[in-house]
């Protein structure tokens, strides 16, 4: 099988697109709001399940917890339990018991091994978890538990998000079709940095393709790297951040290491337009950037130098007010700690050429100026070592919106 | 000679408080606001010269330009000359043949071997720096020359400072008294990362004390580590910045090995003020915040905790609203890549504790909040490796003022 792009098509739905998930969100009453804050994903058959944690040294109960019951099950997780509104971070041993107490009542309530379970929590760092509540929801939301719960379960993982982030694929092949599904929230303290096995925003995919724990890790640490660890809204990697993938085979496709290049293009599928909607719908965000890197001295190179101009406040501002200040980009680009070459380097805001040849062309800032009105931005910086080294990363604008979002967290 | 603090005297002025030095800011046309925009700083006798420089790969034709004449001076520079306004930074050869056009022409002025004129400019990058008008200014400068003229030299190298910066000392030794003088600017682009013989703000010290290029260097890159190279206001290492220090002896008083410590006490005196004065002045701050880190693996592991503290969007919009969210504060330093230990970590805003022993005091929080609606805010984070690294660093809140002058800079 190669990969053509003739056999993916998006579909409608999410976590419980593939065959054999159901899934569901309730409230019960952790946000004050009192919105949906509950969401549970179950596999109906056993599974095969794979994660990325946050590399924050400050792990929060939740992810001590999954990667506890991940290790435990060999990578055979069923059923995802998780709560917004509360992080259970930084909540000492009583916070790492009432983690405990939500993946087992999840167990029970999907009548699997306690070892099957994982869990995530989103919101507020060092306020403790309403165990009571939260029991209370993970009942409700097993009654709740849908074909069509996708939608409710992207919901009430939301925090700060305006909108929820959902997508599906379904992918044909001569052995039959599968699909992939996924659900992921943002949208403060966002830049993921995510290793195997251990991601702060929180993502879900679901597929009924049949694969082995170990190549559907392979699978999304390599997707990872190129999508929820390939965006920034704030420069802040969180102390929850992680992403979930389980896999029941239901479809009866099996992927091998024959089929693993198209498989690993379908978990891209979804899980690019899912950090690419978390940037959308970054705190405080007008624009999505798009940030294109080239002639580093390696690719690790020219990510450093993406993910600065990515996090630096001055080019996001810059961009919030639509102003072709292309020597912002030059100064990023200049103390990222990677190769550089003043006289050799080019900066492209949309298409129009701003920098090449150690020489400005400023009467071209109007044209780059319309392009960064519009509400998808692309930045391109050569750092002209005459290197091959290139990356993209997704970041967005700087607004007072953002302040204010974040000023008033908790008040 | 023993530093006791009863020989330091702060005292009124800045650059022209040391004997021997002259100073003056004009108005030349650069700024369109036709505001204060060239400084020039001048000894009357034979100086010894140091500087610190941006370690920023792109870097300014003004930078290159100081860096080969203190190099060719042999450390004996006694003329500095400034313009704000213009950067004169990714403006190619041309750009290059103007900073030396202005030091060739302070040079003149101040009827001195060319080696021995050290330049520097802020402002827009990627902008012309106008050949005529900055020669013009120099020579209205020469002019104006003045014991009196640190206030508007101060004043002329401002960009969006909302204050000018500066600060004189005067010690007095067994040997006779010495006076140490400074001025300084920021305000946005402001996390110097400044080497020797290589800084974004602009700093000018002079002294009349005596002491070699080289010990004036060792000083400089020593003071520099603990005030400007310990500040951030936006995380922005410039392709400008620069410190600048004089020493002509005209007081007599030698400095020389023996002395050493106490010449580094008097100069940090005027650098501290005026790296604070940087933050407190930076692009929309309304607070000052000191950031200290304890039981650090190391001094450079608590550095990098603080300096991603003062970088943090989070911390700064917390602290903005006045919000003691101290799991922001865990969240950091668990993600600054240095050694952490969540059990022993520990955490005060001012003097409340509100995390310790792996729990939270959130009991406490109205107090912290108390504490951070004052102008000048401590952060205290130990980083519970059980070592004795600690650093401090100064950062100021992020507010919706800093978006709206980074986003409207050049309309």
């Amino acid at each position: 099988m190669t990969v053509a792009s003739l056999m993916f098509v998006d579909i409608q739905g999410s976590v419980s697109a593939p065959a054999g998930f159901r899934s569901a969100g309730v409230a019960c009453g952790i946000k004050k709001s009192g919105g949906l804050d509950l969401a549970l994903i179950v596999s109906d058959a056993p599974a095969s399940s794979a994660a990325v944690f946050t590399t924050n040294k400050a792990l929060a109960a939740p992810i001590l917890v999954s990667k506890a019951r991940l290790q435990a099950s060999g990578g055979h997780s069923t059923t995802i339990v998780i709560n917004s509104g509360c992080a259970n971070a930084c909540t000492g041993p009583d916070g790492l018991r009432t983690a405990e107490a939500m993946a087992d009542a999840a167990a029970r309530v999907a009548r699997v091994d306690p070892s099957q379970v994982l869990v995530a929590s989103t919101g507020v760092i060092g306020v403790s978890l309403d165990r009571q509540k939260v029991t209370a929801g993970i009942t409700a939301a097993a009654a709740a538990l849908a074909r069509d719960g996708g939608a409710a379960a992207a919901r009430a993982i939301m925090t700060t998000d305006p909108f929820p982030k959902e997508a599906a694929v379904e992918v044909t092949t001569p052995a039959g079709r599968f699909r992939v599904g996924g659900i992921a929230k943002g949208s403060g303290m966002i830049e993921p940095l995510m290793a195997p096995p251990q991601a702060t925003m929180l993502g879900v995919v679901t597929t009924d393709a049949q694969i082995s724990p170990a190549l559907l890790q392979r699978a999304l640490t390599a997707v990872t790297d190129v999508t929820f660890n390939a965006i920034s809204v704030d420069g802040e990697c969180s102390t929850n951040d992680c992403v979930f993938a389980l896999a029941n085979g239901a479809s009866h496709v099996a992927i091998t290491e024959r089929e693993f290049d198209l498989f690993v293009e379908a978990l891209r599928r979804v899980c690019e337009p899912l950090a690419i909607g978390i940037v959308r719908g970054g705190e405080g965000a007008t624009k999505l950037i798009t940030i294109e890197v080239a002639g580093g001295a390696s690719n690790d190179e020219a990510k450093r130098a993406a993910r600065a101009i990515a996090n630096s406040p001055l080019v996001k501002t810059a961009v919030h007010g639509a102003d072709p200040n292309w020597g912002r980009l030059v100064a990023v680009a200049g103390r990222a700690g990677v190769d550089f070459n003043l006289e050799r380097a080019r900066v492209r805001i949309g298409d129009v050429e701003l920098f090449a040849g150690g020489r400005p062309f400023d009467e071209r800032a109007p044209q780059a100026s319309e392009h960064l009105q519009g509400r998808d931005v692309t930045l391109h910086v050569d750092l002209g070592t005459g290197g091959s080294g290139a990356a993209r990363m997704w970041a967005c604008d700087l607004s007072a919106e953002y302040v204010k979002i974040n000023a008033e967290y908790r008040t």
